[in-house]
């Protein structure tokens, strides 16, 4: 089997999707950290060796002789979790547990991640005029991404089928700590339980 | 077979790449229009029977009995392509693929697409302040997007392994059209081979 090495920060929701994976389907996972705030991923070796997109988490999979990198966490995930039961057979579940992980990426991430990042790590005094000025649209639309979530979760038990996917645990990153960006978790009560499902799972390790 | 509605705005990347999609497969596809511009996706029909998210494109798949809604262009882009030679069955290029694919709607799309949406469309001078505020980070960011992957079309024919996949055409649908949002194709020649590979394929289909 190969070995896995993660190229990640500890405080990135993105690089704890990998984690997470790893955890549940019990495959090792070592790890090499980076502090984003210092720009050590923007570094001329970093680019040319690890990722040219200057941006963790990136899934660095050593096997035999070879040795390649996967960056974007949702990628990574898919590849660790390739043949388990964390991505569904059935050809439109599968294709519904990547619409929920492009929903991720698109909808959710930007806006309650970044969100986050702003206001736990930046500190909002800090922002710049341009960030300050897209608070509240980002603030909208990441409760619109929570509503969306609650309102499935109020009809279903996971995201697709009767069980965990990696749509879950893309989910689950960001959404596990939106309040350090100011999201009042006690408004999506269907949340609320999936997220004590999520954190009952065997194996589950919480972020750092 | 199933039979396939695209739920669309034909002046939309994300539904082109899913028109596309079903002609390099040969897949017949129905279409539904809608005017994004006056908010025929958000009414309560919309939002309740095909995309709670209220957007297009979604898929529908009408398979005996049983309709179902697929939103998120690259989802639907997968449902199509499943098993076919548009998705590649190594487990490293599948997750590669995908990789890409994100990278599209991360990086990508808000940038390009928006900026293209905003300056072609909405027209400049109808532009929010806050929309205004946003332009420069777009296009340095959209700039930063295609710099990446001319790089990597510099030294390969396609985005992962030696034939089209999804990852080229994600990338493909707002690409092509960056010019109207304003950034200047010229400057990346690798991309412009990569555009004439594009349509130089069987079955290939132009944008409306």
């Amino acid at each position: 089997m190969a070995d896995f090495v993660l190229h990640e920060d500890p405080r990135s929701g993105n690089c704890y999707k990998i984690k997470l994976t790893a955890a549940l389907l019990g495959l090792p996972l070592s790890t090499r950290q980076y502090d984003i705030m210092t720009g050590e991923t923007r570094t001329p070796e970093f680019l040319a060796k690890v990722n040219s997109n200057g941006r963790i988490p990136v899934l660095e999979i050593r096997d035999g002789e070879a040795t390649r990198f996967l960056p974007e966490s949702n990628a990574a995930c898919w590849y660790l979790a390739s043949g388990s039961a964390l991505i569904p057979q059935d050809r439109f579940d599968q294709a519904d547990m990547l619409r929920w992980m492009f929903f991720e990426q698109y909808n959710h991430e930007p806006n309650v991640a970044t969100l986050r990042f702003w206001l736990h790590f930046v500190g909002e005094a800090q922002l710049s005029e341009q960030q300050k000025a897209q608070v509240m649209a980002k603030r909208i639309a990441g409760c619109d991404a929570l509503s969306l979530m609650d309102g499935h979760l109020a009809k279903h038990e996971w995201f697709v089928g009767d069980s965990v996917t990696l749509a879950d645990i893309a989910l689950y990153a960001y959404t596990h700590v939106a309040e350090e960006g100011g999201f009042g978790l006690g408004d999506y009560p269907a949340i609320g339980s999936w997220l004590k499902r999520m954190e009952s799972l065997p194996n589950y390790v919480a972020m750092d």
